[in-house]
């Protein structure tokens, strides 16, 4: 079994067990995501780049990849797949010879 | 390789053929996953559970995963294993027996 | 009528004209601060503290505001008797002696 | 004194006395909202939408709405005139022979 098939029937068993799969509908799911990334937004606030506690990004990046692999589960996406489409659909918004080295949107470049 | 590293190696690549690590320190890193979150919550907005649309969650989901991965990649996280440690985390949480079939928070078990 | 009332007056006029109401239950309105707090964020991203484009922050704080105030609106809260309370109930948090010059957590103090 | 400039006055005055606007960069401010969102959101989380815990909403919309104001502040807008330029801004991008009873977007009306 590949590690993300690992991790995504780790976090099926979890829920399952506690009989959690009545709360964790889509938007619900999407919810808790942007929950998590607030949390791991609060490490780094008034601080500069590099002076979050590690072991609490750690944590919160954890909740966050459990939640986003939860949702892809619910609705049966290949997450390998659609993360290799997005990259591949970024190359086509963000070209090599316009965008290296600038933080520009796609749309300004 | 397992399937999160070829991920995480195709994003990296992506990122250096750019020369944007510059922008990618782990405050800006951290954004990026909040702008993301609230682009896939904004497909739930004013919506019952189900209603998103499909493909759009593909896409916001897998922005939010790829920046995730570069987060983790940045710190030198093994993914596999830090969701695994916080799965046994919550596990201690929210025993089977506290927490079946409740949405209630750890702290008001 | 205060500022604070005249605003939250025309917001639910423009509301009502659109017949959204029946949208804007308490838990989408946060859904909808949320999505704005992200375009807000998005203005920084990847950029220096001052380098947002202030039209564009005008318009995301606007929204933030605009979804703010519907929602105390919609549990019928006094906007500045809650902001009052807070200010308050930080000041208690967060005592002069310990927390000048600081950025630590109330319970890191 | 209008609220609005009551409410910013007092903030002010308590961020000073604590000498916190060495944090306080438009970009954390940003951030700080992001974060007191997430924690509204939270009291949404696998909750029906009138579920929450409405003394809770009431200190998160509180934060919110603190940072916001402070943001406002930063940035010298007069908070009044920027809801008002919105609210006609968003009354040309959903004109209510199209937007009414329809929850939409404005590129889908």
């Amino acid at each position: 079994m590949s590690d993300i098939e690992t991790l995504i029937q780790e976090l099926v068993q979890f829920r399952n067990e506690r009989d959690w799969d009545q709360f964790h509908n889509p938007k619900d799911l999407a919810l808790a995501i942007n929950v998590e990334a607030g949390e791991l937004l609060e490490l780094y606030l008034w601080k500069s780049a590099t002076e979050a506690n590690v072991d609490k990004v750690k944590e919160e990046l954890a909740d966050i990849l459990a939640f986003a692999l939860l949702l892809a589960n619910k609705y049966g996406f290949d997450v390998k797949q659609i993360v290799l489409d997005k990259i591949k659909k970024n190359g086509e918004k963000y070209p090599v010879d316009k965008a290296k080295g600038t933080a520009k949107k796609y749309n300004e470049l």
